[in-house]
């Protein structure tokens, strides 16, 4: 077979470990199978990097900073060529610009325009263990951009997908993807699979995959394996066939797993009258602020206005309250009211989306905790309560009890 | 002017550091200058790199730890590119591949093959201040090389011989060349200007300056000025024009410095039987290890067998002793004596050149201090002794007296 794997920084935090990451990459070439392997810088070096250049600089050039942070993952996969070597297998380190790793031009959150996989081909076709920097590509005009948070995991997927492998794994420091967060759900258990829509809904809610990763995989169609790199266990595969192994009535009829976050903090513009344009006057320029907006909830129009209510991160609120306050005394509203006491919470499943119930049994389940329901959001294969922090780890108990989480997989 | 100007690694340990050199930078193209500036590595950070590398790898491979020790230098040419950018300035970082520094293949002391300045001219041309990572060049296959150490000198001086700079001006931790070694002579004193081949000399024998940026600017006849990146002092400018500035007489007749070096260990090879090629297949194995022999002395020959005395670092000794063995042995010599117990003294001036009785003043300043001469060897421009390590400060004084190089220079 033809692996794309990933490790992350967690995995390769000191020398021990990436001698121990090169151990496993050996094992799967061992095993027959030609590997390519994207890594992370090691540890907490980007956040080092970051730290160093707003030391020196109050506002870092987004085209230095690059170059800058690309560093790390240099350093980490020469250091990964050199221990497999030392082990006896032939490998080489390629940068991202050599992998082929073609992005635009926004430098800090580059999107891949495309990968030419001809140079990482040649080196897999000589028999090398290829290992790849990962979070980092290469413009047009050759310069070098990253990817962003997570970005390593979007590079992996993407090779995957440019050499046709046969599966990419991603390998970190959990097990695999969760029911629930085992911090707030004990018995939160393992997935042994999960959809790549699923997927995406709970990676937006608190799981640790990048989102974009998970499009390009369902783009692509490459089934991605997230598993540990410390422990030999099966992981979660994250896969678009779940509708065709032959379980399909049961499995779809589920939810799989639910998803909390505490960085959440809610504004809501009270009053504003209820006219056409209201909403895109208000987001626009959240939007080129670069906040980020999340569950959006519009009651009902009474007497001609409304309220208007929105989430962004707890990050964000001081900003968002800043460009928001001219709207609203241009839209003649009664003001705004905000609150960073809040969690999301929501059940997740691509069952739901054709089979009714869901919603009333997971207010029941909340109502039965006496846990208040503060908003209330759904997207097709997913359903969302925003609820009181203070009560978040209750709620999410009890809905893993009520939709029998802790059970065996079918 | 066009100014090349190189900072090292100590000059650059942290980030206050960096924004201090910025400052500098910023003042020289204040005052008119088109500014191309050379860093190394942030303080210790090449050793932190090799470090890891020798504990993911027993033999780190040589291009794989190229690509690791090159991401130093990107490192701080990134940082101080933003520092840069931060005060106003505009500023770009290239890396080595990027300013055109084309190499050998060479790993880990690649030579520099030619400089291609089209990248760094339209950028300053461009009122850019141009930052560019010391230390590394990229080969005709585009694989990154390094220099190896003190390889950043070779850079900046290459770079000004490329651009056809007014000067090159190397920023360090010290404030000049110096008469002697301060730590060993009190009385050492700062010199305004050396020649460049008395600067290799001296170069060769203690003070921190690379050979091979010394040799590239007396080739290309770039003036090098070496001053202290900490403080406003004059430095010491090394240029090829001592004979031609009017007071030739006086500067040519003098011993412009004092050169020791306490890295030194002896073989002496004993009763070899004097015949043609016998130094060749004594040298010649010690070459192929990669052992640097220094001063070789052989006396005359006495019943047809002579002793053959060599130098190599200590640190080479007990290799370079195992490497001889066999050869000895071949030869039908009597054995070998080695001593580390002895350091280099050398006294270093263009002006002994065509100028009798240097010798003679060094010998007796010795003897006046009941100090032993072990071995002596001369150049055109410099007369070394081996001496006991315990008696070398003392021998170093005597000689900076009897030369009066604590006199102000003419």
């Amino acid at each position: 077979m033809l692996i794309v794997q990933k490790y992350g920084g967690s995995s390769l935090a000191d020398a021990d470990k990436v001698r121990n990451v090169a151990g496993r990459i050996a094992r799967s070439r061992d095993a027959g199978n030609q590997v390519v392997t994207v890594v992370s810088a090691m540890g907490d070096t980007t956040d080092e990097l970051i730290g160093l250049a707003n030391r020196v600089a109050e506002r870092p050039d987004a085209r230095e900073l690059d170059v800058l942070l690309s560093t790390g993952e240099l350093v980490s996969c020469t250091l990964m060529a050199m221990a497999l070597r030392t082990m006896g297998y032939a490998s080489v380190s390629l940068s991202g610009a050599q992998a082929g790793i073609l992005t635009d031009t926004s430098y800090g959150r580059a999107r891949i325009a495309g990968v030419a996989p001809g140079r990482i081909m040649s080196e897999v076709d000589e028999g090398n263990i290829v290992i790849v920097a990962g979070f980092q590509g290469i413009t047009e005009d050759m310069d070098i951009t990253t990817l962003g948070r997570g970005g390593s995991d979007t590079t992996a997927v993407a090779i995957a997908a440019g050499l046709g492998a046969d599966r990419c794994e991603v390998y970190t420091d959990v097990d695999g993807i969760y029911t629930a967060d085992p911090r707030l759900v004990p018995r939160a258990r393992r997935l042994d699979e999960i959809g790549f829509e699923e997927m995406l809904e709970l990676a937006s809610y608190g799981a640790k995959m990048n989102p974009r990763s998970i499009e390009m995989g369902m783009r692509y169609n490459v089934p991605i394996l997230v598993a540990s790199s410390f422990t030999d266990g099966k992981g979660t595969l994250i896969h678009g066939e779940v509708d065709m192994n032959g379980n399909v009535g049961e499995i779809r009829n589920r939810v799989r797993g639910i998803a909390t976050d505490t960085n959440v903090a809610k504004i809501t513009v009270l009053g504003v009258i209820d006219r056409p344009g209201i909403a895109a006057s208000l987001f626009e320029p959240l939007a080129q602020a670069d906040i980020s907006v999340d569950v959006i909830v519009q009651n009902a129009s009474v007497d001609g206005t409304t309220d208007m209510t929105f989430t962004v991160t707890r990050t964000d609120l001081a900003r968002a309250l800043e460009v928001v306050q001219p709207v609203v005394e241009a839209l003649g509203s009664r003001g705004t009211v905000s609150d960073d006491s809040l969690a999301k919470l929501s059940i997740v499943g691509s069952g739901m989306q054709d089979a009714p119930g869901y919603a009333s049994r997971m207010f029941r389940a909340l109502a039965d905790k006496s846990i208040n329901i503060d908003s209330i959001t759904t997207s097709e294969i997913r359903i969302t309560c925003l609820v009181n922090e203070s009560q978040v780890a209750d709620a999410a108990c009890a809905l893993h009890d009520a939709f029998q989480l802790d059970a065996p997989q079918e």
